[in-house]
């Protein structure tokens, strides 16, 4: 999110422009002006600030109030206000809340962290995917480590992760998707994403965080054939819904700056290598079960469940949960 | 419109074929045979001046009625027509009414004229853009001067323009929105268009006039600072509504013949010159208003009131009261 | 349709997946894994003749049964099934039954039958184009030989064919439009596909016969004037709904062996020289008619019925009965 351009992006359907304050601070603003509904994303960012409305130069301040009207007398009316969205900083990711105002709060608290990605102490690399599905599929997609062999056969898969039948586990809300092998020759893409000699034997392990609404976090650990200490990969899956039919897809690599000079490329190597399957595998995918879907909801299109779908039933029902619990 | 093809228009949401008959008389029907929905802009207007279906070869006369069936006995039953709209050609233009019958020849009488557009006596030159929106935010747009700075900072806006807070009249049915300045060093396009010498001070008149349904004047005057004498300039805009959310925008500018020899230039000059603003700014942001806007009726959207906003909403005024007054 | 990957097409709005079994059988399922909803036709077919998903891997054998899990300790699932569709091959042609299953041997017996395409003795062409227009609009259109004056003047219409008022016939749900010319020069598209020298006179009759739901074969005979003995054309024209507004639009030609080496020759001319008109001034026509109907009804439009849709109406009528039937 660059200081010196107002960002649009619909997230939950609705239009919300992004701009930094005169402090830098990250702002967001229902991207409509109150007066004649042209985007305020067309406009500019003043140096105090104010983002200015491209059709007739209203201006607004971070809170959304219209602190200047160019026009005859300049008198603003109290209406001329848009709506702010919540914003915060942090884990390098803009976090909005669109929620009720008064639980905006809780909602900070409990939104899970990335420490791996605090710039401070990290190399960041991240990407970014508009995915034609609604988020939950996403998330049934990444806590699905079963699909690797049948969607990403040249990347990804390997026989002996498919060989573990893995295992799921829920602590609260969190939920967990597990994966190891023992002794394995890794596929290429893997085996130098870690810098493992080819045909070196190693230990591998995967586990996919999910916590509410659909924030994940994949740790891979590679260690040398019965030995503990390995390399650990660590990245952030952050789906956040577009409308009922898309989704932003962001993701992020974090290695740590003490690692040495090279960890500027490991990060942007995992990123690289990781946009092709994504990108030429997962999101036709994802796209084709929407279309199948069509509008209908997830169930109401009674799914076959398998053991392999452990993960994505958890993390489903603690969302059914929670969205039953905001209605009043 | 030319006499020797059909022209096939979309207006009020209804597909209407425009052609001349045998005495060069405009005629619009129903774009729609009656025998199997052809539409009967893709045939040909013969030299008795009935139009024939592109599929069987069925002809009408310009009342709609099918006079001619190429087939086995030829016999035309009395169902086979196409539903005739009213046309006039006057001022350089093809009106036609849609509406009850009866009313047609009161909606004539009471239509707003542009004389200025009699091709006897004067240069006319025409320019058209399709804009995606509904036809009152561009009458909005054009009874507004204040957006010119801020939209059209380029071209058409000026500080002086900018600094006068303007005025709004209404005489019945007609509303005017005005502005002016004195003593102004004119932006360059608008100097050149009135034959300015660079850096020569004017006063300049702005006046736009607005009748029912969406028929706007703008007339300009630019005399050298103090004078009363200046140069005039007419120009017409048309809002003919194509869909609930499209609008043709047809509009004209006419220059007396007695000018002289550059009368054709002025208003070429004039067509092109706007053509650039209209196109790359003012189109883009009617479109992104009636996004902003969907489905909603503007009021439904609660839009803030400024008073800049006097002429528009003396104009939604009067419209929304004469549609009450068409509902039996 | 090919026996090494599956295929996908979509028939009456559901999406279908066909492919062959180990014994080479055309096989149909809904295209829609009940795991997770990807599109089978994205897998691969085995040895075995099942169809593997593209996701996950489970495989589906040709009555729909998931008989293979991949995952864990392999246990299926009664519920992971798709839905079958019985087909059969005959005259060149997979054909589907996509109502109630008990209805489909009756069906297979009461389908139109098109012996000259079987393949062991007869030289077969076919051709396919996507008709964006309802299947009944195309089935008036191959039953009405009125419009080639009209819509197909450089081609297929030829005066002497005009001027045969034509006439109908229905024996149970079979429809014939029928009509034919004598002592005509064949316009040169013709004559070069029946071999004609040009300016040799001949008769010709054309036989359009329909059966339900759209089956059609087109039959023409030329003969040197006066005479018995003439070429015959056989081609079929299979007209498939994929949605409510759209068609696939099959047809084939076939020519006995027995003809000799130009065989071949003779359907491929016919099949190529079709492709024009066809794509360029029916498809438009159609798709126009289509638009101009929207999604009503073709009757609550209201028609007006000339002679010449004798074939039409009749065709429409025996649908609209056989529709009324299967309601309960």
């Amino acid at each position: 999110m660059r200081a010196d351009r107002p960002l649009a992006r619909r997230l939950l359907g609705e239009s919300v422009v992004l701009f930094r304050d005169a402090s830098g601070d990250a702002t967001a603003l229902a991207n409509r002006c109150p007066h004649r509904f042209a985007p305020l994303s067309g406009g500019n960012v003043g140096a105090d600030g104010t983002l200015g409305c491209p059709y007739h130069g209203l201006r607004f301040d971070s809170t959304g109030r219209c602190v200047h009207n160019p026009h005859g007398d300049g008198r603003i009316p109290d209406a001329a206000r848009v709506r702010r969205f919540p914003v915060k900083e942090r884990d390098s990711a803009v976090w909005i809340w669109m929620g009720e105002p008064s639980l905006c709060n809780a909602a900070w608290e409990t939104t899970a962290r990335f420490p791996f990605l605090s710039r401070d102490e990290n190399e960041i690399s991240t990407g970014y995917l508009r995915s034609e599905a609604h988020y939950q599929l996403s998330a049934d997609n990444l806590l699905d480590l079963s699909h690797f062999q049948f969607l990403h056969p040249d990347t990804l898969g390997s026989p002996a992760m498919a060989a573990d039948p893995g295992r799921f586990e829920q602590r609260g809300d969190t939920v967990w998707s597990l994966r190891g092998t023992c002794n394995e020759i890794l596929p290429p893409f893997v085996a130098q994403a870690f810098g493992v000699p080819p045909g070196m034997p190693v230990d591998r392990r995967l586990a996919v965080r999910w916590d509410p609404p659909g924030l994940m976090e994949i740790t891979i650990t590679v260690s040398p054939t019965g030995q503990d200490l390995g390399r650990i990969s660590h990245s952030a899956h952050l789906l956040t819904p577009e409308t009922e039919e898309s989704t932003h897809y962001f993701f992020a690599f974090g290695v740590p700056k003490a690692v040495g000079p090279e960890a500027k490329q490991l990060v942007r190597f995992a990123v690289d290598g990781l946009m092709t399957p994504f990108a030429r595998e997962d999101l036709p995918m994802l796209a084709a079960q929407q279309a199948s879907l069509g509008n209908r909801d997830f169930w109401d299109a009674l799914p076959v469940l398998l053991p392999i779908d452990g993960g994505a039933i958890r993390a489903r029902r603690v969302m059914a949960r929670r969205r039953e619990q905001e209605q009043p």
